[in-house]
């Protein structure tokens, strides 16, 4: 990204932090400062005004390194965490800001962060914290051109991933083994990192996060593949369920109402689409085969800097700290299918990412979707 | 571990729960509900009362697999989020808990967590929370035979990561593609999964988070590479720093000094010891050599089911939830070495993972520490 598009999408943000009340936003979510500087990391912090002024606070070890990332140049490092403390109080008095109301990423800030952000030696008295979950939301949630591109390159990554741990499963194998597969696979081909890789298999499919275990593969499991590499800062989405040997008549067949549920909702998917609509898209096909009960989670989410992001179905939404979605905007970028169908026995999952475009669906995740391998 | 086992650990509870003002925790940290119950994941939560009582609520598609894993018997499924809600309230009602004080988990909560399990709907009006987290680390701080067994198991998978990724080290690789040959290794012997596994090199050896990148590695850098592997629920710390190449005078002597200081600092580590000496040890060496301005962060911290967990050095304990150490006990185990010594141009940084014994160390990692490869 060029510093134009930095300024853009400061511009934006001040707009936005005048409309909803803001003075500044003090953030220290990586994918937040990531969108606004150039840079996120840990252990450190951004402070944006709503006159587009922007400051960083870091370690003091990684000054250089984020002075290459970051485009603005007030980049402060801290010793510790009392030094963090000191230096946001510093930023408040350089940016003559001593009254009026700062964003806080609620959705992301522990209490004992809380505690050093609004600590009386960091914030002056009269300024008073409000969350800012949505309004980064309302910044991140449509993607540029440059973003699109990025994004579409981690789905490929998360392609090949896919084709390796599926290429890979043989009986025998344990769960980690499979992650070990895709996770290699995507470094080599640019995944700087994960967010999670779900790898479950047999009764444990049937479970809402399926981190990898060391439980060993047999014959006749279905195995969940789920993962989201990070490349260039952009993540993908996509998950895969098939079976290992010949599935049986029950495994086929809550397999194909599920892909046909998420098959038939992707298809809705365009500009102007709404998300609770979609929810209902999907959710009416299983109840309609009398499988209601057997579903679990979100179906629909955002994808970009994260792998799971704004916007929410309006249900889930609330409790995020979202606001509901408007109808959506071309180029928003969704993952569609992230519920999964849980008969009790065990559980089918097939998720795509997908582009919101004016006319229809563009799906960026193409890998084979099949039970049978 | 054995029902038994928890027992014990729950009759610690109820005293620590009594002694320090608590009527029950409500626990939603994976860490700790693990510790306490045998099972610990996202999206849940479970209730122990002052009197022992566990509850546990977990999603509805896990209530099976939670049964197979967690030694206690009260667990609801819930549908989403308001389900959640409404599990926590019929709980307290179920316990008879409708005043006093309930722990949370400040250092864990986001500022929206917080407000789920507080809702009006969840928590009795008359129930006032309190932070709970140093409860946890009174109770997690001193390991049992069979924890420091399970720790032991995953130093080795750590060793056997580390050879591996120092082994393959090549100029042209990325740092993303030496972190998959750890993980890959380390999947293989038995890790489930990681928290994070840092490989940064060159001048990000500098950074004080050295997530992998794909920057290529260059003859003549230095590698950090840093694994905390999870096996059968515990964790290990190592980090190496490795050169690609001969090291040349300025990156050598940096690393000497560097490594005499962590290794001073082990032999101190004993039954007794106070963990504010142990970091002026470390401290002194570095200060002493004219490089008290290069060090970073906590030299020391607790390794348990958590890479990084108390104790903590008193300087950092405080913004982190948690009261000063006592003089530490037998069992104890420390990851000596986190900190790092950063002289701009790069940094190097040797961790290992050691059991307080009685009479002095027990060195678990023991990957050779050797700058030149």
């Amino acid at each position: 990204m060029d510093y134009k598009t930095y300024r853009e999408r400061l511009k934006k943000c001040s707009s936005l932090l005048e409309k909803e009340g803001f003075d500044a936003l003090l953030l220290v979510k990586p994918a937040n400062m990531f969108y606004l500087t150039g840079d996120g990391r840990l252990c450190s912090f951004a402070m944006i005004t709503q006159d587009g002024e922007v400051a960083l606070g870091v370690p003091k070890t990684d000054v250089e390194d984020v002075k290459e990332l970051a485009v603005f140049d007030h980049i402060v490092g801290f010793e510790n965490e009392v030094g963090m403390i000191h230096s946001i109080a510093h930023y408040f008095k350089n940016f003559g800001i001593n009254k009026g109301t700062v964003g806080l990423e609620y959705t992301f800030l522990t209490q004992s962060m809380m505690g050093m952000l609004t600590h009386p030696h960091a914030k002056p008295k009269e300024i008073s914290v409000k969350d800012c979950t949505n309004v980064m939301s309302q910044l991140r949630m449509v993607k540029d051109n440059e973003e699109i591109k990025l994004i579409k390159g981690a789905a490929a990554v998360g392609d090949a991933g896919m084709k390796a741990a599926v290429e890979s499963l043989k009986p025998g194998m344990t769960e980690s083994n499979v992650a070990a597969e895709a996770e290699y696979a995507m470094r080599e081909l640019g995944a700087e990192e994960f967010w999670r890789s779900y790898v479950c298999s047999g009764p444990r499919t049937n479970i809402a996060h399926g981190l990898p275990s060391n439980r060993k593969i047999q014959t006749g499991d279905l195995v969940m593949i789920d993962t989201h590499p990070i490349v260039n800062g952009y993540s993908a989405d996509i998950c895969r369920t098939v079976c290992v040997g010949k599935p049986n008549e029950e495994q086929q067949k809550a397999y194909d109402i599920y892909l046909e549920a998420q098959q038939e909702t992707i298809k809705k998917v365009r500009s102007g689409a709404d998300i609770g609509n979609l929810e209902k898209v999907l959710h009416t096909i299983l109840q309609d085969a009398g499988r209601g009960e057997q579903i679990f989670g979100p179906p629909i989410h955002g994808v970009g800097i994260e792998f799971e992001e704004a916007p929410l179905p309006p249900g889930h939404a609330f409790f995020h700290g979202e606001k509901e979605a408007p109808p959506l905007p071309a180029n928003v970028v969704l993952a569609v299918g992230n519920c999964g169908l849980y008969t009790g026995k065990f559980g089918v999952r097939v998720e795509d990412t997908v582009v919101v475009g004016k006319d229809g669906p563009e799906i960026l995740t193409t890998y084979k979707r099949k039970l049978e391998i």
